[in-house]
């Protein structure tokens, strides 16, 4: 089965075709990306796998030009992948915002669709393009299935008491103000792979994942189910991320605010944009360039490393403590996967958790699953690549079988 | 030697007078309040220890008035509690921000006042009017020195990395933007206290003190410092509390902002008036009332005692990552030291930490220091009263007594 991911933003779509055997055996065929839609000249970078990439600028006024031109590429005499679109099996899309409405993915139909739309204003930046990359494939490929995967999905299981904001009742009934949490594909995906690797019960264990990238979070997962994450109704709560301040006293903005005469537009580029470990060292939102810097002497970058693992290392903590438990903690994302600084630094001294960190191989870990506990170690400890994509095709390949059995 | 501890508000002044024999002995001679400063009908409320109390309504102008009034009451020949003003050796006063000038509390002098005023941007609503007591008392007990005890000082020992805000550095190093935390005295009194009953060596262990109130924070002392609490650059941050939000994702404050045009002091009243456990509930800031609703039946009640509860939790867990281990756990404030249902939901299941909770001792302790895990818990749990004006008269007396050795 041939599947298409699709990952639409605003004047970008990134894509990945799968050829998926089963749930254990995927092959990338090829990705791209299509970028700068809606500007003079667009460009489409299209990398079929063991080959040679290649480039094309022409003007993308919309979406659906970016994706005729994703499609084009797929079946080009020279670059393609598969000889027709009637390959294509189905289309996987990313959405971020599923809102109250979706526990899991969902075969697009009109319903989902309008429900789609409905989160656009809890998610303006990102749903309106999600959307409109569905509504492009159906016109372009009208006879393949879409599912839709949402960033919010797996989350849906917290309780009440974990996602309300202690504020007043009206605006959660009112405007479904809540903490919803994100980069649920990713939580899940690597916590699974994780179990399976080590042959715990995903259904029966606690784990806490940590995905650290340039956007960052926490999830706990209590026998199989998000029950907390550390993202809250916007993806800028909880963790210090590259570009984005994580959980901070909204009296420091107000008093900028005064100050300052910013405006919330301004505020909420102050948070997502300018602050992380960025406007702390004013250096760079890559952790590798603040490591480097660091060991140069540069004391920001160090102060900014050091707020940043400090950070992720109480959320681990809160998040044991909420679940009185914990078996399983994955490490995942750019960071998480690559920098064994940072998570020396996390793990170090947790003995009072049942923890014993292994240097050695927490060292050698970077871009592979690896464990990095002792092999005694009461709580297991992993370093776990994550891919969206192939969990946006895994659960369309699912969603589109249970379909044509029906 | 006598000592009179004044927390001057803005319309309001608290005040006691204590007779203390050393560290270990005082006696409180009177408490009582003067409120309604600036309003036409001012009123002091007199309480002298194993007597009736007695109220007395006029004008009280301002401060100055109001302090005269309680000076007048200390010797009254019938309600009084010394013979002669000239007993009074020393006056303390509770002084909410100390910014980054005090460490410790301190011996007022022109520069002591002048760093005070200094604090006034960031508390506003409370060191003027902190000030403005010791200028009257300047002026009406003109012999007696002052000592200023700050809310904030006890959490100067919190490490760079921990009291700085992810955003960029120069608003630090521009308006001193960082986390103070609050609640310094009570804090370090009961960790003190608790670690004094139970033969613990304060400079040694790892303490998490959970002061749960109308106002809620909780501190991590490390070896006898404070190094991390939950309390950011404002009161408003980290738990749920009776009236206020706690820590929240900002973009909920900007949504709501958008939707219902308002401005920063709506927002700041939102989270600081309409939020936590009230705003959840509908019904009331006070958790006996909730409790008490619970029991009925009322599901909003539950919610919000449950979302406070594992909030305390949750930061408890976090802040004992922080340190790599806890050796105590204290609870105080009004909360803290009544509510066993409180923390009974905080403390059970917390087997992980080390913690055997004792729900028999638990239940039994109420307003009095009282061990709350089992004998063989390797984590002790412990009820402790605060007393914050307690802590303030032995600051006075130890600086003053410093003073007349030198």
């Amino acid at each position: 089965m041939v599947i298409l991911v699709l990952n639409c933003g605003s004047s970008s779509i990134k894509y990945q075709i799968m050829k998926m055997e089963n749930v254990e055996s995927s092959t990338l065929l090829a990705k791209g990306i299509v970028e700068r839609i809606g500007l003079t000249e667009g460009v489409i970078t299209h990398k079929p796998s063991g080959r040679e990439s290649y480039s094309a600028v022409q003007p993308i006024p919309d979406h659906t030009v970016g994706i005729n031109l994703i499609l084009s590429a797929l079946v080009h005499p020279e670059h393609g992948v598969i000889a027709s679109l009637d390959e294509v099996s189905a289309v996987g899309h990313r959405v971020v915002h599923g809102g109250e409405y979706f526990m899991e993915s969902a075969l697009v139909d009109n319903n989902v669709k309008a429900a789609i739309e409905k989160c656009v204003e809890l998610a303006p930046l990102h749903n309106p393009a999600n959307l409109q990359g569905i509504l492009s494939m159906e016109a372009l490929l009208p006879k393949a299935p879409q599912v839709a995967v949402f960033d919010t999905s797996f989350h849906q299981t917290m309780p009440k008491h974990v996602y309300l904001y202690a504020i007043p009742y009206r605006y959660y009934e009112k405007y479904h103000i809540r903490r919803y949490g994100f980069h649920g594909t990713s939580h899940r995906y690597v916590a699974q792979k994780a179990c399976k690797i080590l042959g715990l019960d995903f259904g029966a264990v606690n784990i806490v994942t940590c995905h650290l990238g340039n956007g960052a979070s926490i999830a706990s997962i209590k026998q199989g189910k998000s029950c907390d994450t550390s993202m809250g109704f916007t993806p800028v709560d909880g963790l210090i991320m590259g570009t984005r301040s994580g959980a901070i006293d909204p009296g420091v903005l107000f008093y900028i605010a005064d100050k300052e005469h910013l405006n919330h537009n301004d505020l909420n580029d102050l948070i997502n944009k300018q602050g992380g470990i960025y406007g702390v060292s004013g250096l760079s939102s890559d952790m590798r360039d603040l490591e480097q810097a660091a060991r140069s002497g540069n004391e920001m970058a160090q102060l900014a490393h050091d707020m940043f693992v400090y950070r992720v290392r109480k959320f681990i903590g809160s998040h044991v403590a909420a679940m009185g438990k914990v078996d399983l903690i994955v490490f995942t994302g750019g960071v998480g996967e690559n920098d064994d600084l940072v998570r020396t630094g996390v793990c170090s001294n947790l003995d009072y958790l049942g923890v014993e960190f292994d240097c050695e191989a927490n060292k050698g870990a970077r871009g592979k699953d690896v464990l990095i506990s002792k092999p005694a170690s009461k709580v297991k400890i992993m370093v776990a690549t994550t891919n969206e994509e192939l969990v946006i095709a895994m659960d369309t390949m699912n969603i589109v079988g249970k379909l044509k059995q029906s």
